[in-house]
Order: C-alpha cells, then sequence, then structure tokens
C-alpha cells in the first residue's frame, strides 16, 4: 500500500514550475523571451497599492488573528464593488474573503461536494480546478465547447452532461484557458438550467475586470430571486491589483453559503492575510480609474494579438478576450506539450500546452497575452512564421 | 438530499467567535476581562518585525506569484533554524511554508489519508485537527491521555488504538490544550512504534519556542535513520513571532512529502504570502534573543498562574506547560461549557470549556495563560474564589 494518499500521489505535478523550466532553456536567439505563461499582469501594481500594503503591513492593528471570513472594511468595500458592477444591492454578508481565487475555489467546492459526489466542468477547464476536485475524491464530468463555436460553452451539450451525481456546474468567465467571455444571456441560460435542475453554478470571475470595453454588465444573476440557491461567484485580487504574491480572493454568495465556507476557512487557515486586505479595501474605491485604465491596455493587447496573428496564418485564433487567447497550432497530430515546449526553447516564446486544460486540446496553445506589452506581442508574428517542427 | 456537503453541513461552528460573544456579555463588575481564550500572545511582536514587515510588503519584489513551496529565503532560513534547535543538519529541501500551521496540518493529512482512511489523536486533541480531518471525511480515533499521567499519552493506549485503517498519528507537543510538554524519550518511543506499525507520526510544534527554559531539545528525531518515512512536523510563526494575521507556518518533512505537499497546496492557494515571509526569513536570525526573552517571560507567566491557583484549593491545574494550562473545575457534573460561559459573563474570565478538545473533558477548562500578564493572571485567585455556579 502506498504511503501516501493515491488521489494526490497520482496528481500531475504543478504544471507552471515544469513550463519555467522549458524558458530557462531558451538561449536568446531570437532576443528577449515572449513570456505568455502565467496569468499574471505584466505591468507593475499602482504605486499606492504598494504604499498601501507598506503601511498596513507595519502596523501591530493587523498582526493578531482576524474574523474568518475576512476583514469588515473589505467585506464592506467589496460589496459596494459589486453592487456596482452588478447593479444591484450585495452585502458585505455575501462576501467571504479568501487567500486567493483557488482557495475560493475549493471552500465552494468543499461546501457542497464530498467524496463520490461530481461536479461537471467545461472543456477545456483551468486546470487547478480540474486537480482541486480530483485530490478530493470528487469526480469530475466534462462538457466540451466547440472550437468552430468560439469556445463558448452549449446549454444542451451541459444538460446532456449533468447525470444524477453532479453537485454544481464550474464555469470560469472571462474564461482561463480560451478567453472567451461568455455572453449575459449565455449564462442567464445556463443558470436557468442548474437553477432547474437543482444543482449549483460556481461561476469563476477571476478576469472580470479585463472584459471588453463597453461590454455591459458581466451577468444579472444576482438579480434573480432566490440566487442565493444556485450562485457561488469567485473572484481574484491578484489579477485586478496586481499582486498575487499577497494572496487575496473572495467568494460571493448567500449567507447559508458563506457560513459553510467559513467552517472551512477556519480549518484550512483561520483567517486569510490581514494586512493586505485592509490595504484593498482602501484601494478598491482608489484605484477604479487606473483599473479602467488597465483594461483600455488590454484591449490594446488584443487588438496587437490580433493583428500579428493575421501576419502569421497557418496559426489559427481559436477564441481570445479578456487575458487569454487560445491558439491552434499547424502540426497534427504532434502534441500541444511537445510544441510549446520547442517554441520556448528555441523561438523564446513561452506558453502552455492546450493539452494541460483537457484531453481533447491537443491542438491549442494557451498564450496569457496580457503578460507582454503591445510591442512584445507584436514580435509574435515573424517568430511563428519561422518556426517549424521537424 | 442536502444543498450542501455533509460532512460539512454537520461541523460545529468554529468555537471562538462563539467564546468572544460570552466574552462581550461580561459586564466588567469584577474589573477588566481576562482573557485566556485564544491562543495569542499577549505582547506585541518586536518593532523590527514591523517594520521588516511594512518594507517588504511595499517592494514590488513580492507581488508576484511565488515558489509554492515558500520563498527560498524563509526555507533557508528555517531550516538553518531547526538544524541549530535539533542539532542536526536539516536542509532547504525538508521545509514546506504554508500559510500557517492549521493549513500545514490540512495539507500533511490530505498527503497521507483520504476520505475512508483513520487518523489517530489524542484525546483531549486540537478541535481544529478534529474538525479538518471530519470535513475531509477521514476518520479519527482517540488514545485517552490520563489527567493522573500530567495528560501525557501512553505508548500502550496509543498502540492498542492503531486499527489497520490508521494512516496516522497526529500529536501536538508541547500540547494544545493542555500544555503538556512531551518529554523527548516518550517521543522517541511513540516515533518508535509508528515506525514499526508503518504509520506515520504528524508531530504539530506550534509552541516549541516556549518550552521551559532549560528543557533541552525538543526531541531526537530527526536524527533517525529514515525519519523521512515516518515523520511530518508542523510549525506556526505565528506565536513565535506575535504575527498570526501574516499567516505563515511550516511543514518539515522528507522530499517526497514536500512533493506531495506542493501539489495540494498548488491547488489550495498556489503559494503562501509571500511578503512576510521575506520578513520573517530577516527576522529568524535578527530576533533570536528577543524570543529567548519571551520564553522567560512564558516561564513567569507560568510560575504565577502556579502561585495564584495555588490559592484557589477547589480549581485543579490538570496540566501547564508552554503556553496553555488544563484547569479541572469543581462543579461536577456540570457541562463545562456552562461553566466557562458563566465566568466569562460574570467573574470576567474568559476561557475555552473543555468539551471544545473531547467529549470526555467536561471536568475541564483550557486557560491560554500566555496571553495575559502576570499582574492579570494574579487576579485570578480572587475571582474563582469568589465564583459559584446556581
Ligand atoms: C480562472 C482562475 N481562477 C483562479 C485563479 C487563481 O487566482 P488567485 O491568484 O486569486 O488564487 C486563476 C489564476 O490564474 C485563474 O486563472
Ligand atoms: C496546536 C496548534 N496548531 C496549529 C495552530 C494554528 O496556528 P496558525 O496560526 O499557524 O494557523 C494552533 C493555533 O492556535 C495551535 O494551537
Amino acid at each position: 500500500m502506498s504511503r501516501f494518499n493515491p488521489l494526490v500521489e497520482t496528481l500531475a505535478a504543478p504544471p507552471i514550475p515544469h513550463v519555467f523550466a522549458w524558458g530557462d532553456a531558451y538561449d536568446g536567439r531570437n532576443g528577449p523571451m515572449i513570456d505568455f505563461s502565467q496569468a499574471v499582469p505584466g505591468y507593475p501594481p499602482h504605486p499606492d497599492m504598494l504604499r498601501l500594503l507598506g503601511e498596513y503591513a507595519a502596523s501591530r492593528a493587523y498582526t493578531g488573528y482576524g474574523p474568518i471570513e475576512g476583514e469588515d472594511s473589505l467585506r464592506k468595500a467589496y460589496a459596494a464593488h459589486l453592487s456596482e458592477t452588478y447593479g444591484l444591492p450585495l452585502a458585505a454578508g455575501n462576501v467571504h474573503v479568501t487567500a486567493g481565487c483557488n482557495q475560493a475555489f475549493i471552500c465552494a467546492a468543499m461546501a457542497i461536494a464530498g467524496a463520490g459526489d461530481a461536479v461537471l466542468m467545461t472543456d477545456p477547464y483551468y486546470f487547478n480546478q480540474e486537480t482541486t476536485l480530483s485530490m478530493l475524491g470528487i469526480k469530475t464530468r466534462f462538457a466540451a465547447c466547440d472550437a468552430a463555436n468560439g469556445f463558448l460553452p452549449d446549454v444542451a451539450t451541459i444538460a446532456a452532461a449533468i447525470t444524477p451525481d453532479v453537485r454544481a456546474l464550474a464555469l470560469v468567465s472571462p474564461n482561463n484557458p480560451t478567453g472567451a467571455v461568455y455572453p449575459a444571456a449565455l449564462l442567464s441560460e445556463i443558470y436557468d438550467l442548474c437553477a432547474a435542475r437543482g444543482i449549483w453554478l460556481i461561476l469563476d470571475e477571476t478576469y472580470r475586470d479585463f472584459r471588453p470595453v463597453g461590454a455591459g454588465r458581466p451577468h444579472d444573476l444576482f438579480g434573480r430571486a432566490g440566487w442565493e440557491n444556485t450562485l457561488i461567484s469567485l473572484y481574484s485580487f491578484s489579477k485586478s491589483f496586481c499582486i498575487p504574491g499577497h494572496r487575496l480572493g473572495a467568494i460571493t454568495a448567500g449567507a447559508d453559503v458563506i457560513e459553510q465556507v467559513a467552517k472551512i476557512m477556519d480549518n484550512l487557515q483561520i483567517c486569510p492575510p490581514r494586512s493586505a486586505q485592509a490595504a484593498v479595501a482602501t484601494a478598491l474605491p482608489l484605484l477604479a480609474d487606473w483599473r479602467d485604465g488597465n483594461r483600455l491596455e488590454i484591449a490594446r493587447r488584443v487588438e496587437a494579438l490580433l493583428s500579428t496573428m493575421a501576419g502569421a496564418p497557418a496559426w489559427k485564433v481559436g477564441a481570445v478576450g479578456a487575458y487569454f487567447a487560445f491558439i491552434g497550432h499547424p502540426f497534427e497530430g504532434v502534441p500541444s506539450a511537445r510544441v510549446a515546449e520547442k517554441l520556448a526553447k528555441e523561438a523564446g516564446i513561452l506558453c502552455l500546452p492546450g493539452s494541460y486544460f483537457g484531453a481533447g486540446q491537443e491542438g491549442y496553445l494557451r498564450f496569457a497575452f496580457a503578460n507582454a506589452d503591445t510591442q512584445t506581442i507584436g514580435l509574435l508574428r515573424e517568430r511563428l512564421n519561422r518556426f517549424a517542427m521537424d
């Protein structure tokens, strides 16, 4: 018998460090690395953000244990921000602060499912959601997203995949890995399906702030009567504030869900890191304009990506949106990890293989283009056109 | 069918907020509250600690994602500290930084057990370990510690409790709730038993730095050949550095364990909060004298407790040591929660009922005396002597 929990032992090693090693093997022959690997902002946090982080961290006020659900100040500030974003009143009691959105997901998953239950995901999926469920012994089922449909999920496909053991549907919009922004009307239909079938909808909105300019509200689900019995929304402060190293995210849900999550979080880490919460509570209203500016910058990066890719016609843009593009490579039958490894080591383009996001995604690569400025993105065309598998 | 995971739904609510509510109901009639409730240091962090926390938090260097296993600087500094503490070489590769010791425990537990397996605990136990295992569907078995033996665990009792489904023994030394410091020779015997029976020994050493002055090395287990196949040691930076709000702890284990834990941690939160890690890496050697001073101060508080309790002979000191005392109350048959509630609301003594730490502990209360200075501790005698249940 193994000395380890087989659900953990059989888990693949975390993919990102593996990809970094490919990057380290690049000899620089084409100029600086185009790093599209990790979903981190390529620009720095706002100076005021750093100042606030420093001030609160140096304060004795945040050295003790804090409330499990998060600092009152952040729960209130975030609820106010949500109310504005969705055009509906949401309260501090609907918010549970977490140490990042991966932690928000595991808390949400554990609150509603245990070993032997199942959670339905889209395919491609965000790999940490899949590994999280697997290590908890929660079965995963998949609803394939059609490339021909811009990788948007299909309601009938989802409906057909809801087996009796499915406790929740996990969605990511804007999507990781594809970048696809799910239209509010589609989310509305999917919500109706989940409500009708009595399953939870766990909606990861980590990239919410990077939706295209003028895209309207992300969805109207918080306005549905009884949404608390169906919807659990997740968010990350990592991307919008450029502070993943400070580990902050949030769950937005009904009071009953928050109560269950608090029990889990008490065991997981007692409370989220405190001083950074205080800093983000202040920064949320303070840096609204700066975040709007970043949204515009990401939009410019989308344009730069589309324009450079238009000049490399062998490579197809399967989907593109907030933060990510899902790129079809031209080497049919070649595993995406082989393509990505060679791209990193020889072309100086660091990206993630499609296979990390689903067994059926061998034809694709994930470009986290938000990571690079428009000029760097412009270098793609030539590097891709010159690239060949042997 | 419940909408929630029954393992979570049936979990008791986190106990500490509940106890705080009793404290809030105290009308102050006896003077200021003697707060023995939570295991937090009553003195502030060192000014240099706050300065370092502030400096690193304000730095752009720690805003990105960091290594899953923790900052190299902290892993190295902590390994050096461990090598000194145990008189044996331990390496950075033996260290996985976590966001506190509760998180260290859940990672260790998940690495070696899944739903349906069992973990053996001492009774009384640290409640978050019990709730963590329960919510994961890991069965808990208990080896009772005898009050007559100062609440030290008994090797034969443990041996008899190792059923075939037990994957690990979880110990806490110095103990929460009793304060008992397990002698190195006892830990050695228990280690031998675990190794012989092929189960892991998960040893929570959160209160290691508060052992009595001159107590010698905590144990010699890291010196055993093949310790990596039996021992997983846990630690918290919360208590020793007075920074629970910054959430830092560590796992010390063999490289195979660290590898499993990294997979879990990637799902749980990607990496521990970064700037606080950098601050503690610097503070570990810098504040060694200050930590020694705190150890002396805790020793003085032990003396103050023993001296004041000697004047309240109806109340028995079941055990006392680093940080905690486990106090037998005089009201036979009265549930410990009723005694604790009344103590809080009427006598102004805030402590935890024994029942939180095991069904058999109704006769006891946990005093986290390290929380209060010697003068405050001295107020106990009179308040206890005047106290009656009606
Ligand atoms: C969809 C999605 N959810 C969650 C996360 C985790 O973010 P956090 O840094 O808040 O844990 C990521 C990070 O890449 C992500 O892409
Ligand atoms: C025995 C024990 N382990 C772990 C912890 C958790 O500490 P941390 O703040 O590092 O999560 C505590 C806190 O009280 C404790 O008493």
